[in-house]
C-alpha cells in the first residue's frame, strides 16, 4: 500500500512557528516518524507540502493510480476550496481529512469543512498524533475499498 | 490505563439494524475486538451504552477517577445535548468524540456537534474502525495529559 | 394488526391540565375510545406514555416485531430529539406523527419537526380526533407496507 | 353536511403523471372513492380543481354558506400564496390542509406552509389515503364548530 | 386627471367579512365615497378588483396612457408578486401602494413589500381612510410628474 | 384638534441640504404650509424638531393631554430607537409615522421601522406632501379615537 | 422537432417598454426571427405568452406530447412559482430556462430560481440573443433525450 | 409557603467541580444555607436534583398542589428542552429561572432560554447568591399570585 | 455601602402609564420603598432617571468612586446602546441589570441585551420587586468585590 | 474575432473522470469541436486550462487586447474567487460564464456565482453543448460591443 | 485648513480608564500632540467630545463651513447610529472614521460600522497613532476635494 | 527599519485599469513615491506583487526576519483567504491591512475581512494615500513592538 500525506498552506512552518504552543516538532520530524511507522507495516509513505491551492489540485490529480489513500491536512483551504473538493471527488482516490488542532473548538468558520463531505472521514485535535491516526485510518480505508 | 467506551442512543441496535448497510457487526462484537486490542496493549477497556441522556451524564460523572480517557460515540445527542457538554467540561476526564458514519456527509444538522468544543478531538467516518482509532487516540491523549 | 400509540412528555396531564382549554378528556379516556374503535376493526391497540426521551427510545426499539404501526405523539421532543429520529429510522416500524393542537399555528419553533422526515406522515390540529385519524392512517399505512 | 374538496395546481395530472410513482389512480378515481365513502355517511361531497391561484380564491369565497368544511390540497400554492391564506381567514369556512406526499420529507421549502396557520389542521403523507382522512377530519371539525 | 384604484385579492369581501372588525363598509361604498371626493376635485376615478395576479398584471398594463396615477391595494400579492413589481416598473404609470390595516403591526412576512421599491410611496393603517389619503397622494404625485 | 408635528435628527437641515435633490423648501416653509392648511380646517398645528433621542422622548411624553395626534418623522431614529417605541406606546397619544423619501426603495436597513408597530399608520415617499398627508391622516385618526 | 417558446408576465410589453433600454424589438419581432431560424433547421417553433401563472401551468401541461422541448422565459414567476416547478417536473417535457437580462447582476432575489433545478439548463443575459441560444440549446437537449 | 428548589444536570458536582473557580460550596451546603434562611421566614424549602430531563418533568408535575413556587436552575436543559417548557406551562406552578453564572456573558447559545418565556422571571449571575435571590423572588411571586 | 439606582427612558412615567397594567406605583414610590429597605440595612440609596442615552453615560461615569454598586434598569436602551455597554466596562463600577417585566416573554428583540455581558448579573420579571431584588443583589455583589 | 475559452480547475480531467457519467469526451476533444465550428465562422479560438486561481488571473489579464471575448468555465472558483471577479471587471474583456452541469440543480453553494454579476451572461447545464452555446453567445456579445 | 477631531462617548475617560491597558495618555494629551503636529503643518485643529448622540449631530451640523475635514472617532455610536450617518451625508463635510483599537478583532457587532459607507475612509487599530494618521489622512482628503 | 509592501491580485493593473476612475498612477509610480518618502525617514522599502494566493503565502513566510513590518493590500483575497490569515498569524511579522477604495462603501461581501483580526490595524479609502498612511502606520507599529 502507498499512502500520500498531503499538507496544505503554512504547515512547512511547523516547529518554528510559535514553538511554545506547537512544540519543536517540524514537518520533517513528522515525516520521519510516520515513515518509520509505515515501514514497520510495509506501507510506502510519501510526504508533500504546498502553499498553493492550484498545486495541491495538481498533486491530488497526479496521485491517481500512484497512491492507494491520501491523508490530507488541507489547513486554511479546508474552509474555502471548492476546487480541492471537486478534485478529490473527480480523482476518486480515497481521502482522509486530518487536522492537528481541534478545529471544532476554534473560530466559528473553522467548524465548516468544504472537503469533509467528499472525504472518507475526518480526524482532528490530536496534534502530531493526528498523522499517526491518519496512517491507521488509511489501513482501515484501504481494507474496505 | 483505563478507557471507557461510552455509546449513546440506538447503538445497541448495531448489527440488527439495516444489516445490508451497517453490516452484521454488533456492539458486542465491537466490544470484543476493542477489548482484545486493548488487552494486547495492557489497556483496561470498559463498554457502556444507554439510550438516556441523563444516564449518560451519570456514567460520565462516575468515570471521574475511574477512567483515564473516555471514547464517546454520542450518536443522536451529539447535536442536541448541552447537559452532556457541561458534564464533559465539569468532570474533566479527557474525552474523544467518535462517529461510525461520516457525519459531515449527511444532513446539515449532523455537521454541528455541541460536544466537540469540549472534547480533545473528533474522529468520524471509519465504520467500526472509528472505535479502534478511538483506542489509539486514547493512547495519544493519555500520553499528553 | 397491532398498533402502538406512543405518547411523549406531559401528555399524562391531559384532562387535568387547563381543562377549560383542553377539556376533561384524559389520556385514559382517549385510550378507551381508541381501543373500542380498534376492537370494532379487529385492531389490537396498546397505549404507552413516558416523560423520558430515553425511555421513549427504549419503547420504540422494543416495538420492532411486536407492532405493525406506531402512532406517535412526541409532544415536546418533536422539535429537539435526534435520538428519537434515529430510533424510528433504525427500527423500521412505520410511524405516524400526530399532534393534538395545530403545531403550525403556534410558536415558530413548533413548526419544525425533526421526526417528520422519517415518519410516513403527519396529522395535526384535530384535538382528540387526531388519535382517531391516527388509527385510520395506521390502517392505510399497514395496507401499503 | 357538505364538504368541498378543493385541488390546486397540477393535481389534474394524477394518474397520468409518473404512474410508476404515483400509481394509476386519477383525480376522477379519487373523487369516486371519496364520494362513495361520503354517501355512506350522508355527506355531500363536491370536487373542484384549478391551476389558477385567483380561481382558487374565487372558489373558496363562493363556498361560504354553501360548504360546511373545505378539504384543501393546495399543492404548489401551499408555500407561496398569501392570497389564499387571507381568503381562508376572511371566508371563515373551516379548512383542512391535506397533502398526498409527506411534505416534511422533501425539499426544505416544502416544509413551510403559509396556509396551515389559518387552517384547522394538516394531514400529509398518506397518498390517496390523505383524502379519506380529510373526509374523516371534516366530520370531526364539523362536530366541533 | 384620471386615477385608477386597483384592488387585489379578497378585497371584494369587504363589509361582509368579519363586519365586527372591518365594519359594514363595502368596496362599493368605498368606491362611492372616493368617486364623490374625486368629482369634487375634478378627478376621474375608476375602481377595479381582481383575485387573479395575472389579471391584475393585465389591468396595470392597460392603464398605460389611460390613467395618470394608480392607487393600488395589492393585498396578499404585496409580499409575493415579482410579476406585479415588474409590471409597475415596465408600464411606468406612477403607482401608490395602500393598505387598510397597519401591515407593520402584523405577522412578520407582511412587513416586507416586493412592490414598494417601485412605487412612489406607501400608505398603510388608516382603514377606509387609506383610500382617501391615496386620492390626495395621487394629486401630489401627479403634480410632480 | 391639536396636532404635534415632531421632527427627528437632521430635518432642521432641509432646504440647505443638497438643495438640488431636496429642493429649497426648508422645515420652516413646511411649517408655514402645514399651519395654513391646518388653520383652514380649524386645527391647531405645532412643529418641533430635535436631533436628540432623549429630547424627542421628552417631547412625546409632554404631548400627553396637550396634543390629540402626533405626526412623527423620526428620521434616523426610525430604525434604531426602542426608547421612542416604548414612549409612543406608554404615552398613548395616537401617532402617525411619516417619511419624506420612500424608505422602502433605499438601503435595506431603512425598510424596517421599530416604531411602525406602535403607530396607527405609516406614510412614506411623498416629499413635502408626506406632511400634508400626515395632517389629513391626523383628521382620520382623530375621528376614530 | 417542435419547440414551444413560452413567455411569462410582462414580456408582451417588449419593444414598447422603456425602448431606450430594451430597444424596439417586440415579442412579435423575436417570434419572427426565431421562427425563421427554426425554419432553416426544419424546427417547428410556437410562441405563447401569458401574464397568468395558472394559464402558464395549463400551457405546459398541454405541451406534453405536442412539443419536444420547451424554451421558457418565466420572467417574474422565476422566483416565486412552486406551481410552475411542479408542472415542469410532472409533465416531463425537457425545459430550458432563459432570461433576457443577466439575472445574476440585479436585485438579490432575482438570483434564485425556483425553476432551474427542474430545468435542463439556464441561459441568461444575452438580450434577444437568449432566444436564439435557447433554440440552439433545444437542439442539443433534443439530441440527448 | 412551600418552595421547591429544582436543580438540573451536573449541579450535583458543585464544590468538587473546578473548585478554584466555583469555590468549595456544594449543593448540600447551598441547601443548608437556603433552608436556614427559609426557616427564618417560615418557608418550607425542598431541594431536588436530577441529571435526567424526564425525571425533572416528573418532579415538576408532582409539585402541583405540593409547592407554591418552584425555583428552577435548569442548567444545560435551559437551552434545549421544550418538554420542560411545556411542563411548566401545563402544571401552572409559578416558576423562577435561576443561573449561578451570568449566562449572557458566555457562549452565544447560552443566551437563549426556551424556559424563560413561561417562567415568572429570570435571575442570573450571582453565584450561590442566585439561590438566595430566588428565595426572595419566591416571596414576591407568591404574594402576587 | 452606596448603591445608585439608575433608570432609563420612560421609567418616569411609571404609575401614570397604563395604570390598569402597571399599577399605581410611581417611580417616586419605588424610590421610597427601596430607600427605606436600604436604610434598614445601612445602605445609602440614590435614585436617578433620564430619557437621554448620553446623560445616562454621564451619570455612570460620575458614579465612579461615588457608588459601590449600580442597579440599572436601562429600559429601551438595553437592546440598542453600545455606548452604555462601553461605559459600564470602562468605569468598572459593578453593575446589575434589572427589568420590571419578563423581557424574555415579549417581542424577540427584547430578549437580547447588549449590556448583560458587561454586567454582573441580570434580574427580570418581578415587577417592583425587581428593584428590591436588585438591592439584595447589590449586597451580594459588594461582598464579593 | 478571437475568442479565448478559459477552463478552471479539474477540467483537464474531463473524459478520464467518471466516464460513465461525463462520457469519454476529453477537453482536447472539446477543443477540436469548438475550433472546427469556430473556423467555419472565421473565428479564431484559443483554449487554456489551469488549476491555479492566480494563473487564471494572469491569463485573463493577458487576454486584454488579444481576445475579443472570453468564454470562461471557472469550475470550483465560480463560488469562491473575488480575485477572478475583480480581474474580469478590471480587464474589461467581455466574459461569458459557462458550466457543463446544471449548477442550479446541485449542492446549495453551487447556486451562487461570485463571477456572474461581472459577466455578460451565464449558460449552464448543456454538457459539452455549453461550449458550443458559449461560442454562439460570443458572437452575440461581440456584435453588441 | 481646519480639521475638527470629534470624539464620541466614553473617550473622555481615556487615561483614567483601565490605564494598564490603555496607558496614561488622556484625551487632553492626545489633543496637545495632534495640535502640535497640526501647527507644524499650518493646520488649525479643534477637539470636541460628547457622550450624547444628539449633541454629536449638532456639532457635525455646525462644522459645515467651519471645518474642511472631520476626523471622527464615533466609539459606541459607530454601530448603532443612523442619525450620525445621515448627518455626515447631509452636511457634506468630508469625514474620516478612526478607532483606537482594531475593531475587526473584537466582538462581532463591532465589525459593522453604520458610518463607514458615508465616510471617505476608515483607520483602526493604531492606538493614539490613529489620531495622527487621521491628521495625515485629512491632508490627503483635503487635497482631493 | 525595513517595510515590505505586499500587493495582491490585479494591483499590477493600476494605472491602465479604468484610468478615468483610478487615475494614471501605476503601481510602479506608487513604489517610487513610497520609496522616496521612506528614504527621507531612513526606511528601507520593498514592493512585491502577486496574483497567486500561494505565492503571497510564500512571500509573507520569507519576510520573517527580513522585514520589520508588512503593509499588505490583499485585494480580492481579503475576503476569501484563510491561508493568508493563518500565514500572518504564524509568521508573526506585524502586518497592516490597506485598501485603495473604501471597502465599507461597496458590495456587502467586501465589508468582511478574514485578515483584519490578525492584523494590527486597517486603513481603507484614501486612494494612493492609503500607501503613504501605511508607511506612517508602520512607523507607529514598529515603535510599539
Amino acid at each position: 500500500m502507498k499512502v500520500l500525506f498531503l499538507n496544505g498552506p503554512n504547515l512547512n512552518l511547523l516547529g518554528q512557528r510559535e514553538p511554545e504552543i506547537y512544540g519543536s516538532t517540524t514537518l520533517a520530524d513528522i515525516e520521519s516518524i510516520v515513515k518509520r511507522r509505515g515501514a514497520d507495516q510495509g506501507i510506502d509513505v510519501e510526504f508533500r507540502q504546498s502553499n498553493s491551492e492550484g498545486e495541491l489540485v495538481d498533486i491530488i490529480q497526479s496521485a491517481k493510480g500512484r497512491a492507494d489513500v491520501i491523508v490530507f491536512n488541507p489547513a486554511g483551504y479546508t474552509h474555502t476550496s471548492v476546487a480541492l473538493r471537486d478534485c478529490i471527488a473527480a480523482t476518486g482516490v480515497p481521502t482522509i481529512e486530518i487536522h492537528i488542532s481541534n478545529v471544532h473548538a476554534r473560530e466559528g468558520f473553522r467548524r465548516h469543512s468544504l472537503l469533509a463531505p467528499v472525504c472518507r472521514g475526518q480526524i482532528s485535535g490530536f496534534g502530531v498524533g493526528s498523522y499517526l491516526l491518519g496512517l491507521e485510518a488509511a489501513n482501515i480505508v484501504n481494507a474496505t475499498k
